[in-house]
């Protein structure tokens, strides 16, 4: 599973309060415990209303690069922001996020391209976010396309099919799951598929709970990478326990342990 | 989710000392504690070397109807008993478990139809359990042919694929969840697609963890019915959760206990 760690966000008190003391202690504490824990990547995200938000990413990840050579996953919907932190970025990188209509997929699979980066794409267009699995499955084939004319492997392509809070909109987990399992059949090899897993409990009670289920369902579908807090110990366990039966690792009496090693 | 519970069976120490002393309370507690718990129906199983097997079984059916109205699944693999005690069941009642030889099969379905009873059909025949999916997808298709010449609607027909210890069987539960979604496929209704959910954990650390999660997969592939221990709780949750981000039920913040009412 690939687990992109979202804790390195500004919408987190104790990084929105890091961010304005330029803490570096802070941030490459999140970032270490984040990788021990079983990040494969790191989102950075310098949250809504900062001052200087270009500044803030760039010193962001330079304090999370002197740490770890983890993947950085730049976070950010302004294309201003990325176009010019992207190239910035020592060592591997993802673009988070470019919507899928064809003119904007296609400059930020560019920018991807040019900076030896990945791109996480979402099925979401000047309509808004689809709500059916159909327009799901068509701006994920939208996103495929527009990522091979411009030269970038599948597995470079993250395709997020957006998953909404299941509180306000119920029908939206199980449309994500079946746009999961069509948009994989479209490659050979496939390209990454990829949720917000947090955004499914929004304000809801158990939020760790309906996190955990509803990451491994997904996971039996075709998801295989995942934005999440990998400090939740259950989740990351549970992540683990679906690799195990999905036969993409041999139990071992240890194999929890054996995983994050 | 139809829940069997999983608990009256002598293979557990309770069950059968309470076997041997026809102790009535520890068995009428079980049946009280699982329906409380969530179990839509009761398994019922002597266990092995019980002496006067049949005599066992109708003494547990008894029992139990004192205190519930629940389905009883009569579980046992000989067809001496099965035809002698299903008839003797009052209430609704399910036959566990017929194999899918036709032979086989169709005289199980038509005890099944005689005695307005449900059928557990086994994906295992003379060969024994299939080592893939086609071959369990096949003896699916046959169990589903079977049952309706004997006139039982699917709603009454149970598919078992057969889950193996993870441990042992590493290909086993991949395989098993795909021949779920391919075995609903066949019938429009379709059939109940359950699993004995324990024995994917056999001798295996983390029985409990390695159970909740391989139970959400599932259902998130088609499995609408399982024996499992009602009586383990996070399973239950597990459950609800699940039905909760298939669009089964709509979220209130007490949907946990609003499920189990």
């Amino acid at each position: 599973m690939y687990i992109i760690g979202e804790r390195i966000n500004g919408m987190f008190k104790d990084v929105k309060q890091a961010l304005r003391d330029r803490d570096a202690s802070v941030i490459q504490d999140l970032a270490k415990r984040q990788t021990a824990a079983g990040a494969t990547a790191l989102d950075v995200n310098v949250g809504p209303a900062v001052s200087d938000a270009q500044g803030a990413m760039l010193w962001l990840v330079e304090t999370i690069r002197q740490v770890t050579d983890a993947p950085l996953v730049i976070d950010t919907a302004k294309w201003e922001i990325m176009s010019t932190v992207v190239p910035q970025v020592p060592g591997e990188k993802i673009i988070n996020s470019s919507k899928a209509d064809v003119e904007i997929a296609s400059q930020y699979a560019s920018l991807a391209q040019e900076n030896g980066a990945g791109l996480i794409g979402l099925t979401i267009d000047a309509d808004g976010v689809p709500g059916n699995v159909e327009k799901r499955v068509e701006l994920g084939a939208q996103l495929i396309t527009v990522a091979m004319e411009a030269g970038l492997e599948m597995d470079r392509l993250f395709i997020d099919p957006i998953i909404l809070p299941v509180n306000v909109s119920p029908k939206n987990p199980t449309q994500c799951m079946e746009a999961i399992t069509q948009i994989r059949a479209f490659a050979d090899p496939p390209p990454h598929l990829l949720l917000g897993l947090s955004n499914v409990s929004q304000r809801c009670n158990n939020r760790r709970l309906i996190n955990r289920t509803y990451l491994v369902m997904a996971m039996s579908r075709g998801l295989d990478a995942v934005i999440m807090d990998p400090l939740d110990k259950e989740l990351v366990d549970a992540a683990i326990t679906a690799e195990l039966l999905m036969e993409k690792m041999i139990y071992c009496d240890s194999y929890l342990e054996a995983a994050r090693q």
